[in-house]
């Protein structure tokens, strides 16, 4: 396809779209002549994927790049690969190891991984930035004096990986492991406001069917 | 206790509290002489939820203390007290209702809660901004060509409505009313960032599980 459609089908002007070229999150297209170039499906979803980072996750360009690079790296295995994608997010404040609230959050989200049996988890510890996310979340409900430990994180985190397995499912669907990886990725991006929703959604459910309407 | 207790109890500094008596987000402690007074238990909690609200949840003053002004309105059923000031928290954009992903994804919310069974939610439905940020985050992944629907959605929906059992279970150990609002509040703005770390971390190891770390 042309440019003119490739931006009508993925409701980006193609201003943006030459940007994107520009700043290499898009590929370039098959030249046909000298002043233009054809795209394909692949760009399509590739034009969705920047998208979802950059305008939705208001994720910085350079940011999106390093994502992509991962994305695109198939020397590396499936796990290694959504892995790096992931990590490469943006992940939030690094923790102060020297701060009590972080050390007793540590000891609490090492308990919870053990008593989970997250073996994988569990190894690499502290070099995830999931792991360190999780741990800084933890201690600012500690430091706030809320009473949270492994016994209380536990079916939470039972339910979150019903939730995980339910992802992969999903994505195990897309054809090519590159899509897979897409897949993930603007999945961690797009879907994370949609649970935090019907979270909330739920609590008001909830507390009417417990507490009525009065 | 005095000031300077209440301070090093809450980790707030002392400039820090005076601050927030005179923004109004915590009551005046009981006047013990002219330049002395007294603090309780109470401004203790009141003090952890503001830093919650500010400190982490980086809501604005103003705001904080439009929800504070909800969490404190003990004429109202306990239902409406925790909704009111869960809604005054910050909610993202309106949606734009001429936008044909919106239409969709309000479609698609509507069939949601009908499958669930979720009447207060139907009943509720766009005055809620809960309602509303749902069905911004699905218009977005529809507008990125994801297949979202209430069918994907559903099994999510019901894995949250389990963690929202236990938030409440969780806040009905708290003794009086007027703390199981503020525990309510503290939780939407605190909990949210362990919930999804659990996410991601869960993503990780069922990854591994399923493909090895090859």
């Amino acid at each position: 396809m042309r440019l003119a459609e490739l931006s009508e089908r993925s409701g980006v002007s193609t201003a943006t779209i030459k940007y994107y070229l520009r700043e290499g999150l898009l590929a370039p297209g098959r030249r046909v002549s000298a002043t233009t170039a054809d795209y394909d499906e692949g760009h399509l979803r590739r034009l969705r994927l920047v998208r979802a980072l950059i305008q939705v996750g208001g994720i910085p360009v350079a940011t999106a790049r390093e994502v992509l690079v991962h994305v695109d790296d198939d020397s590396l295995g499936r796990t290694i690969r959504m892995g790096a994608a992931l990590w490469a997010l943006p992940q939030g404040p690094e923790s102060d190891d020297g701060d009590p609230a972080v050390v007793t959050a540590r000891h609490e989200v090492d308990r919870l991984l053990e008593m989970l049996g997250w073996s994988t988890a569990r190894e690499v510890g502290a070099l995830s930035p999931v792991h360190r996310s999780l741990v800084l979340a933890v201690s600012a409900l500690i430091r706030l004096g809320y009473p949270w430990g492994a016994e209380l994180m536990a079916p939470y985190a039972e339910l979150m990986y019903q939730a995980a397995e339910r992802d992969l499912d999903f994505m195990e669907a897309y054809p090519s492991e590159a899509e897979q990886v897409e897949m993930v990725v603007a999945a961690a991006v797009l879907f994370q406001p949609v649970l935090k929703a019907l979270h909330r959604l739920a609590q008001e459910e909830e507390s009417a069917r417990r507490y009525g309407l009065e």
